[in-house]
């Protein structure tokens, strides 16, 4: 299996906070907002910034006109259904790429468009002409992809790449897809288009991030993200827990961005729509370098690699070790004993790892508490 | 690759709030939360409870004790180093199982016991028999199975398997596993030994959910969870997220535990370690069932299979279709229109529609901005 494996090398995001993220239960973006993430993820360096169709709202079109003007470097995307009127107004609005979708599963047939296999193929060829005619970057997704019939899909997907399109999108738009079906999918789509291939994935049963993984392992080239994952429902793939798989790697996939602006990003967003960091947001969550259970502590000390699969200095973050509980070690009340300045025997710091968790045991301690054992051993042996 | 995956029929969940959740950052559970938790993983049908080795502390030692003795339908277990002291200790606590771990790595044997390969198997053989005798379930784990010398760590688990262990477990320590390694190396596994397997995935990647799914398909058949993911650092696998993964599979996978008391468990336990649950949980995440985009409330409300992968109602929670936004589609207006009682023309709702879209443009809005724009479209008809 792992010798069927794609190498990760070349691969681009498209960040979708000001369209995927849109559609986040807390997001109503102003102006101003939709200008402040985009600089910001423009410094981070994301290579594409999708934002909502331009026919959502008048300020909708006016702000992708916005930042479609604005000095960058990523490129501009909007998210359009398969019809020509959107289409012009997007290339109207400036931007350097579209992304087409339209529902390919009995679902979304059924209680979306209601189109057949052969007017979907149709209506979806006039736009790509319409775009490439426009010199724009165009993307063909399904919608549901894996509730999709795949021989019907790949149909579609063989007959927007014989048009000439840029990518073919893979949308799991519930939440339904696993690691191993990703990578099957992917991995036969491959074979059956010659063009780009983007995936996009949704939350609902966790595997977000993993399927992006497979995804590129598979073939993929360009994966949508948001920041921390918002958008419809419990969200998409998150930014910072894409790069965190992937620095996982090998952090030199992911050193092309400016990895210690990954943190700000994130509370800029979650101030915007009203939510905190989750705890476990991989690298950015407040514990994420959290250490705590003896056995983890003694060896954190000797060598943070042990217990750490990245290095938070890469990301301008720090490491914490936590001693003031009862499932403190007696090396990593050692290691506290000598930044206090204080020598003790191995006895007594043993007596006063056991004092600590006696303490704890009562009730919740801190620090201040560990120290006052410590230095309470030193008077002792004065006195 | 499908053909050779495992059918996920019978299998386990280790219930480790009380021992990997206990080395959260913000977990400090007095004896009574112990109980409070305990008694709700056991209504909703775990079949393991792990708790801290007795070792720990006094107080961990009074706990395992009045945990072992309970009323209770789930097995106690303990989670020990490879040590004749603890395995004695957790025996005479009462426990049913015992779970023992020690470190393979290269990392961890430097910076954690500096046992050898054959020093390893010596100690792990003198506590397995001991536990063995004494009529205990006995699960032997390596640490750090990732970045572990494979073919070492193989002969330490095929040493185990003739030794008679009940299982053993595969540990992504440090987060680093993803899906296709995890898929591989459990596989192999599979075919090394007898017994059975258990897998514990942290989730510093982001792919803790999506390893314990690949760890079942390909042959593990226990899986380690805490409520949330809780635990060193930013956690391991969570148990509604291994539930909604499960559930998006197949819903009788999952039937088998009461599912409406997941949010509650969550929210205890949430509140117990000074968390709130992330937006982003599957199935109890506050935004987990709100549906916003048009084209989605268009399709969720003519039938939310369209768009959701997870039945709330088997969950005891319920869906929000959100219409007080620019992205709002005519079709949802148009359901909230008849839903007031009011009769508009297709022509009203679009305009409707439209001014809805130019409110929300100019700033946040409400449902009770939504209705008047409708009610206010009935007043000009009558007048």
């Amino acid at each position: 299996m792992h010798r069927q494996q794609h190498p990760i090398h070349d691969f681009h995001i498209i960040e979708s906070t000001l369209r995927e993220g849109e559609q986040f239960q807390g997001a109503h973006f102003s102006t101003a907002d939709k200008i402040e993430i985009a600089q910001a993820l423009d410094a981070f360096g994301v290579e594409y910034l999708e934002l909502s169709t331009p026919i959502a709202s008048k300020q909708s079109e006016a702000d992708l006109r916005t930042v479609a003007a604005m000095p960058r470097r990523f490129r501009v995307l909007t998210h359009i259904r398969a019809r020509m009127e959107e289409a012009k107004l997007a290339v109207d609005c400036g931007v350097d790429g579209v992304d087409i979708y339209i529902g390919t599963s009995a679902y979304m047939r059924a209680y979306s468009h209601g189109k057949s296999l052969q007017e979907i193929i149709e209506v979806s060829r006039e736009v790509v002409r319409y775009l490439k005619d426009h010199g724009i970057e165009t993307r063909f997704s399904t919608e549901d992809t894996f509730r999709s019939n795949l021989a019907d899909t790949f149909t579609v997907y063989r007959a927007m790449d014989l048009e000439g399109v840029h990518r073919v999108g893979v949308a799991d738009t519930v939440g339904v897809a696993d690691p191993m079906r990703t990578y099957s999918l992917i991995s036969s789509l491959r074979q059956a288009v010659h063009c780009d291939i983007e995936f996009h994935g949704h939350n609902d049963s966790g595997c977000a991030i993993a399927n992006a993984l497979c995804a590129l392992q598979a073939g993929a080239t360009h994966i949508d993200t948001t920041v921390l994952g918002i958008g419809e429902r419990n969200g998409i793939t998150a930014l910072g827990g894409l790069i965190a798989r992937l620095y996982t790697m090998d952090p030199e996939l992911v050193k092309k961005y400016d990895l210690p602006l990954l943190r700000e990003i994130e509370e800029l967003v979650a101030s915007k729509v009203g939510i905190e960091v989750p705890f476990n947001t991989p690298i950015t969550g407040r514990t994420a370098f959290h250490h705590k259970a003896g056995v983890h502590t003694n060896a954190v000390l000797q060598n943070p690699t042990s217990y750490e699969a990245i290095n938070p200095l890469d990301f301008g973050i720090g490491r914490s070790i936590d001693l003031a509980h009862r499932l403190v070690g007696w090396n990593a009340v050692r290691d506290r004993a000598a930044t206090l300045g204080l020598a003790l025997s191995e006895a007594d710091l043993r007596s006063a790892t056991t004092q600590i968790k006696t303490l704890a045991d009562a009730g919740r301690i801190t620090l201040d508490d560990v120290d006052a054992v410590l230095r309470g051993m030193v008077t002792q042996e004065v006195g």
